[in-house]
């Protein structure tokens, strides 16, 4: 073993930021609590842990808007860089029941501002079960995680000017999209059903109701599998996780299982005519398609969090740079 | 919760392999113990896990061959997928002692073989100390993936014909590079001391030592920070962890950690002179550098374990296609 002293630093360095602040590596400490507080929920729950995932992928590991795909040249095919797993998870939840993946989520994204990174950790769950049960699941998450930070990062919360008493409890409240609506008319009356809520309509939300499920958005602003709601047909069975200082934190939902019916509804999506738009056919989701073919695939449901805005949370952090252990964004390529 | 019953795969899907046969399953499960018995063995021995690493770097998250970097257009600056994280986990190892990390390692490798992945799960560590602290840990890390898999994947193991007591016990011989030179030129008369080892070279070397630590390799084949012996200037305080069925298995080396020393070592690199060819200069290592700049850095140590490769022992599989939840080569983008 060294004997050597670490000197304090005395150079600024060419790097975008100081990786080496005493801050930075009380972050460090309590993302290692963060994961083993989620990892420790997932596993006491029956969660297998799906490792190797995917990061280079078809359009088939895009979240949404495949215009904030990072692209990359497959020796010669076009690919992409994963901005969720789901799909793929799909696929083994009916084998394995209740699974977990942590990957890097990718987007191309050019803003490099407070609540924008271009890399950042996702941690995503699919189950068996349903819309309940999921936020069942993400509520234990989030409260296991709060109570591993709690326990174990008492100094490192000092750099944030938190105690483990400032945690938040993660009580969540519940209300249904239409709700927020509603509520949010009364300060944003331009706002419409159907419209996406942006961030300063979130930020209302959490002011009102702390951290809040918000679930049964319209179907045409949600990702083409989100299950559709058998009582309103207008809505999807599906919640985002808010949370204050950071808004959208975790998207979840029961996931479309009929074959017939997920395939029209990719079909119809916006998502697809602007892979069709690009070039892009059918034969990019036929995997993902195939698997529903001919069989009794169960009704499942799964969420993506994002562990970054789950740190903003636990640190009253309203900006993400300031979240993060290693800050990539389209400013700071290290 | 669903009633419906997933019935047997009728179809064949579109997908380069069976992602959800029972073999695969299986696969998933035994990965999942393998990280969960990594993981055991790090906690209990105060690492930390340092998450959110970047995946999109500069040349800094090369490993050895620039060449096999895949390239990422980054708001028009040249990016790359990572490699290895190790000169960004050296930053952070002088504060938070033993720390380590899971990525995934990105080769742009175009042989679809038996051999080469495209993606692969990368566990890191790096710790103050020296190469038979970093031995120890190594050892330490193998042996509690092998126990967890043998307690926690009897009916898993069944699919690849093995048993729990089949599994290897992991007692580690330990050779240096010249003995094994020495060894092998009765079988390979042509290899010259000075060589880089290959496949059939680790192949014999396994088959007598069994799992065995190759240390002291001769300086000018090995990544550039890898620290020079003391007694024996000819080579570098290094180790290749060779497991049977993968052979070399992690990357394990004292790193250099004197300012002018790394500097010159960087400069008089094979790599560095590439990155010169290619049109890179002295500041796309400015960041690390500066790092080790008129600061007394300590000696540290460190490894990355390719878990394909762990697998590949555990499960006896020649093929690493075999031995990955998820198959990511040249042929195989899904």
């Amino acid at each position: 073993m060294s004997r050597t002293v670490l000197m304090p630093i005395s150079q600024p360095t060419q790097a975008p930021y100081d990786l080496q602040s005493p801050r930075r590596m009380a972050l460090i400490r309590i993302w290692d609590a963060m994961f083993r507080g989620a990892r420790r929920y997932v596993e006491a729950n029956g969660f297998v842990g799906v490792h190797n995932m995917p990061e280079i992928v078809g359009v088939t590991g895009a979240c949404e808007n495949i215009d904030t795909l990072f692209k990359v040249d497959y020796f010669g095919k076009q690919a992409y860089l994963a901005q969720s797993d789901q799909l793929y998870l799909e696929l083994i939840t009916p084998y394995l029941k209740r699974v977990y993946a942590e990957i890097q989520s990718f987007r191309m994204e050019p803003e490099a501002d407070d609540r924008h990174l271009t890399q950042f950790a996702l941690f995503e769950i699919e189950h068996l079960g349903d819309l309940d049960e999921l936020i069942g699941h993400l509520t234990g998450i989030i409260q296991s995680i709060a109570a591993m930070v709690a326990s174990d990062c008492v100094a490192e919360l000092a750099h944030f000017d938190r105690q483990p008493a400032d945690l938040p409890a993660a009580v969540f409240q519940r209300i249904t999209y239409s709700e927020a609506v509603e509520i949010l008319q009364h300060d944003f009356p331009d706002l419409a059903w159907g419209d996406d809520l942006k961030a300063n309509h979130e930020r209302l939300l959490t002011q009102r109701f702390g951290p809040v499920f918000l679930t049964h958005y319209p179907l045409p602003i949600k990702f083409f599998n989100m299950r559709q709601n058998d009582e309103d047909p207008r809505v999807v069975n599906s919640t985002d996780m808010l949370l204050p200082f950071a808004g959208e934190s975790a998207g979840a939902a029961e996931r479309e299982h009929d074959y017939q019916r997920v395939a029209e509804r990719l079909r119809s999506s916006d998502m697809y005519h602007r892979l069709i738009e690009l070039g892009g056919t059918d034969a990019d989701f036929a995997w993902y398609l195939d698997a529903h073919k001919d069989k009794d695939v169960p009704l499942h449901s799964g969420a993506g969090i994002g562990m970054a805005r789950v740190a903003q949370y636990l640190l009253g952090l309203a900006d993400i740079r300031q979240a993060v252990p290693f800050l990539l964004n389209s400013e700071t390529l290290l």
